[in-house]
């Protein structure tokens, strides 16, 4: 079937890029003289600017969010099923954006570029980047788009405490803020995971450091390593019973280290695809600024003051067996809210998906946040 | 002080072997024509024998279960807060064993251990082993010393896991059973963490293919990722808070890769210095034999029909926190020992250490062995 006839999606979408020549100062110090930032759009913008939406993707994600990339792409944008005509983030109503988040490998700027003041890819280089910096990134975007203020700034995961952090940072830009499976600051658990995951990474001997791109190799296995670490902790234990139980891929027990039971073929398999689409430089940049997002920092670590700076509303929502950023991360932010006096609603969903569920079309999550954008439509006349 | 006069320790221990020559056959289909097993022992066999305990030993643990070496010795066995005069695993009235699994790096026969077919080091050509395998190596042991009925089978975790087959496999051999921390099998989550670990290591430029120590080198990197993954896995996230929180080790975040958060420092050092004491080759078997328990498929996947094979009694205790063997994996053991009508004790334990919480001298699990030890010393007649 052509992409552009597929049932209920927004169809082709093409990415676009800007470049942007005011310097970025950075969290960590550093100044980034000049940047790329790619993203796509969705919808149309309204005479009235009032509805559009920016949606923030997680880890791994990119600005490919919905639709397709041409006839033949076999694979829609990572959020498809949420966004397009009629579905909860309405392409009939909203102008959405998506944009890669600086420090990724998907087009903005990022260690696999290249660093136009040596001439080479920038790799360990690059500096590190924060979820703030992002925001900042994302202002300018908005900016060179004619936005004036978002309807609603929307994320799941990482992509929610960005979210978070424009309602704090930026508080006047945004009417509402949706932060799905999200947490208010990383638990040392999730820090440990990550740390793991990097040394990975750190110690295969093909990182060279991170500047691997010159030697024409890859840290594949310890780019593989952390996927397949980060994929048990995005699944619930249920979760993975359901999918996998104890399953054998031959039928039988071959005592041997060859893969055995269906879920090391499935880890695997998603460990080794995961290399030849993403950048180990990235990875690591992105689990730091998961490591370091703690809005509550700079009020003395109280994350009801953060909240404090915030003028919007905001919806949250968690999944039962998320165990990543499980519900009682999310309650946390909704106690500080309410002691902060702003409007906040907020929805604990039954999913045995663990993490990866704010991904999915669960009915009753979807009807949430089609109530709650029918809300916002209406307030933006749309 | 001297480990002699340390209070409520047995004081010092020797480890004692002994060379097997029959032949050992294996569950994975090869014959071990002879083995070595180190043990030690605690308290003195009375002369009726009826006073004898075996204690099993987890994934990395060894036969050093109780009291020191030397003098010098400044670190204890790996559960000296639960074995010694008048504690719960009383030396005063008990004779205790604990030896070293097969395949272990501690003195038993393993991977590290010389093949006398070869002259050299087993390495991955160490036969895949089961906790059914040490079941039988151990009953070989009990025969060599004399006795002719464990007066109960002990253990946590792993260890837990071979008091339960000792009971399915053996049901004459013993009269009681404490599985602490255990599961009747691993589920898809524990596999896969077990798998991660396994890819660390085998992936490992200096693992050779298991052939590392004929190279002078050991796969450092792979071992270390796989300790630190494991350590995440034994603490609960609550742990993990209580222990480190989010503080950082200089005080200041870096923006770097070095270590900045405390448990990133914890975990590196824990990786680092199980290396120096813990093989490579063993570690990829006893995940192996984590992942291959599961005493319920050789009755068709019926795990009260497999403890119906059982004629002891049992002690089953979980810890609330622990999430790697989690109460529920206890409780249907429980569920399935009711069904096969066996008289079993079940004892959920308020803790927040996680599974690591199975050593520790926890006021209200200790009060639980101390009396269901006494009934086991009263019917012993000791």
């Amino acid at each position: 079937m052509q992409a552009s006839k597929r049932n209920g999606s927004i169809g082709i979408v093409t990415p676009q890029q800007h470049d942007f020549d005011t310097p970025l100062p950075l969290t960590c110090g550093q100044i980034l003289p000049h940047y790329r930032l790619v993203y796509e759009t969705y919808g149309q913008l309204n005479a009235e600017r009032s509805n559009a939406l920016l949606i923030c993707h997680a880890l791994s994600g990119d600005h490919h969010a919905a639709g397709y990339h041409s006839e033949q792409d076999r694979k829609p944008g990572w959020w498809e099923s949420a966004i397009g005509p009629g579905k909860p983030f309405d392409t009939n109503r909203f102008f959405i954006v998506c944009s890669n988040n600086l420090g990724s490998c998907k087009g903005s700027t990022g260690p696999n570029s290249i660093n136009p003041a040596t001439g080479k890819h920038y790799g360990p280089d690059f500096p590190i980047v924060t979820v703030r910096d992002w925001v900042i990134s994302q202002k300018a975007l908005m900016e060179h788009l004619g936005i004036e203020q978002w309807a609603a700034v929307i994320g799941g995961s990482l992509g929610g405490m960005q979210a978070l952090q424009w309602a704090i940072d930026q508080p006047e830009r945004l009417r509402h803020c949706l932060a799905i499976a999200a947490a208010p600051k990383l638990s040392a658990q999730n820090i440990g995971f990550n740390e793991v995951a990097r040394q990975a990474i750190l110690s295969d001997p093909d990182f060279h450091g991170g500047h691997f791109y010159e030697r024409n190799t890859i840290p594949r296995r310890g780019l593989m390593l952390a996927r397949m670490l980060g994929h048990i902790t995005y699944l619930s234990d249920d979760a993975m019973r359901a999918k996998f139980g104890r399953e054998l891929r031959e039928g039988r027990i071959s005592y041997s280290f060859d893969v055995e039971f269906q879920v090391e073929s499935y880890l695997r398999y998603q460990g080794e695809s995961f290399v030849d689409r993403f950048d180990a430089n990235t990875y690591l940049l992105m689990t730091k600024a998961l490591d370091y997002f703690d809005p509550a920092a700079d009020f003395g670590n109280d994350l009801s003051e953060a909240l404090r700076q915030t003028r919007c509303e905001f919806l949250l929502a968690a999944f039962t067996s998320d165990w990543r950023f499980s519900p009682a991360r999310s309650r946390e932010m909704v106690k500080a809210l309410i002691e902060a006096k702003r409007k906040v609603s907020y929805c604990e969903i039954e999913a045995n998906q663990g993490h990866d569920a704010f991904l999915m079309p669960i009915t009753y999550y979807f009807e949430v946040l089609r109530a709650y954008m029918e809300r916002i439509a209406e307030e933006a006349g749309v």
